[in-house]
């Protein structure tokens, strides 16, 4: 089936989980009554674990009807037991995440997260054996560097001043992060199995963890009141629910994504989708566009290009030759790139 | 005499530019008594002018004597005739800096006045001819942000909000600076006359249009007072005379690599000289360092890279054979651009 997907389709929904992925921070502020979610949040990624696995389901049972045999599903233990490992890896992920909140404020939390974008880069070099080029390493780091830029405040802010525990833990948030993205890629390009059995295990799993870190946060919490399950969309409007669809449809297009391109591509669906939402907040939410944005847009559109057109026109010839011959001349660099890239 | 110049003197020149142009921001701050300048700032290029005009007599008369009837040298009217425009650009830059000034804000024309590098570039490209790659331009353009980056002060700064004539004027000076260097490069590379006779026609107008304009502006002060020539360095300490020669060497740097590289390598020599002061300042004048600048500095870090070392590896094959074999097969990229780009 991999062989069956056009660079087109994986384009379309790299920009469909832009999309998805640019409104969830609109959608966030808009679901507010009063400054306050009138709602748990903790309830909105277990549903969305739940919506996914249905969905996966129907998608599953759709396909054994048509196929039946010819469906390739994998059900020993000893493939089933990694697919919670994901879940347990961003378990991990929350707990640093809540650490190092501990020690660095804010802004600087928000800017040491682009760091993932480079472990990221690093665990699917290492990990995944995945060669980048030298210059798709550069366009790493220039989206981490225009993502910083444009989430810089200014206003007082000196060098990031935290104390040096606040940075080891944002760092092993940023490795775990990157584990869960290039361990998930593995998981489901190991074998062919459909996608869809594999992300109703994946689901199937997330939506395990979630519910029993909500029974736990009952447990551990001192108000008492009722068991999460049932008051679970207590406070609930519209807008929370297109959370939890968006949730849900973003968590399809990263798993399809990492199943037939790479999770480099999901890093910069999501990265690009932060600046978008920061664009758009400034219609919706009425805020002074800042020059920093721009710059940081700016250079993340750079990044982008070199990432997945890193092969370069030569300088030397005219510019007309040099566009109509080079994806021919270039060995191994334009040609491959542009292919393998989306891949 | 271009075929004798090898990369590294031109690394090392472009080095020194660096270091010298570096320490002009410093030089001008340590000046100051009282937080003013004591001494009229206005003869400083004249004199700086004239220092090069005898430096580069004294070689003119060196090389003469060594070489005799063998030192090329054109004394014809038009060719002499074309070297000051150089300073008549210079003449009207130096007006529209003054209109651009009445416009906008100190930080916005600094940061406006990275706008020079693309025009650098473009005329470059349109009016000398030479052809960048794509990833050369992404570099200029990286180069233009990753400096607007360290600057952008950040408290209560808006999006650049000034008049539209306050833009056009900050792009007719953009247009202006990037004209007179790329003129000056024409004039020094047209014939193989010998650089110190280019730099005594140069240097020689310079002068002139120097010691005009203080005429001028003597003839138009209301306050009166002595003739400029009377009181020339009248203020100066030893702090001024070391910024008089530094401005010399620092001229003479750029005639030196826009005659046997280009006006490319001068504008990434004073742009990242911009970003060391900024460094600098933070030792000397007890600064906050800011995250802007270090992001500043590692965007024209990858920047410079891009722009030097254009040709990429190639991401399919192992990065050990490709650190091996990529010079070799990769055509018209790689090894033409190395070869080529500090010409």
């Amino acid at each position: 089936m991999s062989g069956q997907i056009s660079v087109t389709q994986k384009l379309v929904v790299a920009g469909m989980l832009t999309c998805f992925t640019s409104s969830q921070g609109l959608l966030m502020t808009a679901s507010k009554v009063g400054g306050k979610y009138p709602y748990n949040v903790a309830t909105i990624p277990l549903l969305a674990e739940f919506c996914k696995l249905m969905v996966s389901l129907a998608f599953l049972y759709k396909e054994h009807k048509e196929k039946g045999h010819n469906l390739q599903i994998t059900t020993a233990w000893s493939s089933v037991r990694l697919f919670p490992i994901p879940s347990i890896i961003y378990l991990f992920h929350n707990n640093v995440q809540f650490y190092t909140m501990a020690y660095v404020d804010a802004a600087t939390y928000q800017i040491l997260g682009n760091l993932k974008i480079i472990t990221t880069g690093f665990l699917f070099w290492i990990a995944l054996k995945r060669h980048l080029s030298r210059n798709q390493w550069l366009a790493l780091s220039l989206l981490t560097l225009g993502a910083a830029v444009s989430q810089v405040s200014g206003c007082g802010n000196s060098m990031l001043s935290a104390p040096v525990l606040g940075y080891l833990f944002a760092c092993l948030s940023a490795v775990l992060s990157a584990l869960a993205g290039v361990y998930t890629e593995f998981l489901l390009k190991k074998n062919n199995d459909t996608l869809y059995w594999q992300n109703v295990q994946l689901y199937g799993f997330g939506t395990l963890f979630n519910a029993a870190r909500l029974t736990y946060d009952d447990i551990n919490s001192p108000a008492g009141g009722k068991f999460w399950l049932f008051d679970l969309t207590e406070g609930y409007n519209y807008i929370t629910w297109l959370i939890v669809i968006n949730f849900s449809f973003s968590g399809l297009f990263i798993s399809w994504i990492q199943k037939y391109s790479n999770t480099i591509v999901k890093v910069y669906a999501t990265s690009s989708a932060m600046m978008v939402t920061a664009f758009l907040s400034i219609f919706f939410f009425d805020l002074e566009p800042t020059l920093q944005l721009f710059l940081g847009i700016s250079i993340v559109c750079i990044s982008i290009l070199l990432y997945f057109m890193p092969g370069d026109l030569p300088a030397s010839t005219g510019l007309v030759s040099a566009l109509t011959s080079s994806s021919k001349t270039l060995p191994g660099s334009q040609h491959d790139e542009e292919c393998g890239k989306l891949k």
